[in-house]
């Protein structure tokens, strides 16, 4: 703006001109006020705006598997809490080291194959620290990235100072063209997740680490949408397809299937111990409360053995798809077990959810730019193993009226 | 290195260097493995290397206040767990908004005197995602940095893109002159701490202020180390001085003096509104659990009352340094709660780390680069309101027969 240089900056103008720059777009986000009801999962409980709390069901949680209700998992908090006390106090090196988060870090190696694995205070964190710190620790490495990564992997790979690749989604004829074209003695990096949670559809796992050995790159896989979900353990998509040995770092969070929060990496002892030892945004931050540890401590111990949360998540997917289907609604394709229904555009996006709040207690986030990209705003269901069949007619009813009310466009 | 282009990349040989370097320069860091008791604070276990726990006393956990075994705070804990369970679900703007949430915010606002606050995962991603946000709003803009600066600040400073300068440690002149060399118009932060934590000293914040205000300059402090511990509510250094309403940003934790996990930002509405709205960190992550932030609410509200804790903590820090100055141990001037003692060698500072936990069951990590200047290694004390008169002399006289020992630099 040529007027900073005559006159003195306006920083409230500023900031309020980005506020308006929102507004008009019609993606100006408010946050809704809710409290789940333990023992009642999808059930809460909605503030704000109601007189007195309103009750909802909840149909966009990431807590897929319901697994931050599951009793195993909150004995073991409130054990730890009345053991232990609220928080780590520390840094992982500075007093924050608990038995509890070495537990964990050996219990994330084993579900994935790995020698070691290492907790972060968010999966945002483990993707933008380690994907930065690799690429710092690799003079000349050339970083190649879905064009539909994560914002936190790309955070991490602009950090990184490496230079950048960006192929196509799930495209490997794009990704072998642009690994092609490299030096072929340059350090390379291919990152990408497993589950693309916002379209709903899984990586050539196995196809992309060919191409990573015959070009000598190292392999980044983010498994934040997989894990707990998938393989018969709960290893994620690259256990399910038996890939998981070729994958050079896995990276998950605590926060989804597992019901908790925090975020890991795991990979080979020398990746983590470079990782553990360089990364600031693993080495300068107050370690996970062991609260939050030992809770996800049950529940990754869980998910090991029981499949049962898995089969009924998958199975009310299935239901919910298909239901949908039949009534012609615009579901996206896919294999996973997130439902989204394209809509388009942000402020009918933003209707339709509207409408589902107060004319049906229904909460569904509407999913705008800068999540997805403009022009594929849309309303994303991750049925669990708690949503059941009637919920699943009401849902489905409740859109196809909203759906005939605004006349938008159904299914081709 | 010249030769990755000659042949391909031998990964694993370049990360085990980098790991070699750390055990050559003597700052390899190994974690210890500990468990503190609740109600005994600063008891805890220690695993790893002895038969079954033994037990220690911890003189280094940023709990400084012990808020973390607090009976209000593991009361609400527990309760949040059992009514709405572990995790939050979601991101923020997906699912993830509880009405803890809301409440924590407002109770940071005014406890700072400020329109509103922003909750994050951690203090480290505060800061990290509150500067690298503004700088990217600001074309243009100049962030002026305290040398000493916690690394988050100076990741944050980094991903904003801006132009920085470095002003040596609360040296106002310096500041001054970086100031005006720059275009008047031009927009401008002053980024820095209230309470340095590894040097124990305080910013002249009024004069900052005053700096700020001839420079047209915003300003952003982090109260780290200082939230919960300074002021008549524990609103930091910039309540104690009276200084709050002059600064633009104040950022805390939630992992330190409160006693829990998380961290927060604090300003003026539009600006509290522009980073919610801008900040990948904040927007593309699962929200602080809930049963974290119905304890940090208990903590706060607590700690604006009673000022028993911030006046225990400062008598036992006041014991401490005249102890171990009657001594003759090197400790660092310095007018707060913490307790530096100079080594000035990493190899010697964890010599005399090690030396207190195997023979005296003493628990302090030795400091080393790169969270401190290398030549600077030190220990760090940090006395709480729960370390007794004779936990200090035991301390005192274990570390003058190990300073005799090791033939060790005593103070001047
Ligand atoms: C693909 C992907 N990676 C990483 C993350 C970040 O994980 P976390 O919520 O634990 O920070 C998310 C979502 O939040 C995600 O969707
Ligand atoms: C000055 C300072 N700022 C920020 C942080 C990060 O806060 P948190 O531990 O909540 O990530 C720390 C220490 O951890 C710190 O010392």
């Amino acid at each position: 703006m040529s007027d900073t240089s005559t006159r003195p900056v306006d920083y409230s103008r500023v900031f309020t001109q980005a506020i308006d720059r929102l507004h008009e777009e019609g993606r100006y986000r408010v946050f809704i006020d809710i409290l789940r009801n333990k023992g009642m999962f999808p059930n809460a409980r909605c503030f704000a705006g109601h007189n007195g709390p309103k009750p909802i069901t909840v149909w966009c949680s990431n807590d897929y598997l319901s697994m931050g209700q599951h009793p195993k998992v909150i004995a073991a908090m409130e054990e730890a809490l009345h053991d232990v006390g609220a928080g780590s106090g520390g840094t992982r090196n500075i007093g924050g080291n608990t038995h509890y988060h070495i537990d964990l870090e050996g219990e994330l190696a084993d579900l994935h194959g790995k020698e070691g694995a290492l907790l972060f205070t968010s999966g945002y964190v483990s993707n933008e620290a380690t994907l930065a710190t690799l690429g710092k620790l690799l003079p000349g490495c050339v970083i190649f990235s879905d064009e539909l990564n994560h914002a936190s992997m790309i955070a991490g790979i602009r950090n990184s100072g490496c230079e950048k690749r960006i192929f196509r989604h799930n495209d490997l004829a794009h990704l072998e063209e642009l690994l092609a074209a490299e030096d072929p003695n340059a350090p390379k990096l291919i990152a990408f997740e497993s589950v693309y949670s916002m379209e709903g559809d899984i990586a050539p796992i196995g196809a992309i680490c060919d191409l990573a050995d015959k070009y000598n790159a190292l392999t980044y896989l983010d498994e934040v949408h997989a894990v707990g979900m998938y393989g018969p353990r709960g290893g994620g998509i690259s256990e399910r397809d038996a890939v998981a040995h070729r994958i050079t770092i896995i990276e998950g969070t605590l926060g989804k299937a597992f019901g908790v929060m925090g975020g890991y990496v795991a990979a080979d002892q020398t990746i983590i111990d470079v990782i553990r030892s360089y990364a600031p945004g693993f080495i300068f931050t107050t370690s996970l409360s062991p609260v939050l540890v030992a809770g996800v401590l049950a529940s990754v111990r869980h998910l090991k053995s029981s499949t049962a949360e898995r089969e009924a998540q998958q199975a009310s997917a299935a239901m919910l798809k298909g239901m949908m289907t039949d009534a012609g609604l615009p579901v996206m394709v896919g294999d996973t077990h997130i439902v989204p229904l394209m809509v388009g555009d942000p402020v009918k996006a933003k209707k339709i959810s509207d409408i589902l709040l107060a004319e049906y207690g229904v909460y569904v986030q509407p999913i705008n730019y800068p999540t997805v990209p403009r022009g594929t705003e849309r309303l994303r269901f991750t049925p669990g193993p708690t949503h059941d069949e009637g919920m699943m007619r009401d849902l489905t009813d409740a859109l196809v009226e909203i759906w005939g009310r605004l006349e938008l466009r159904k299914a081709a």
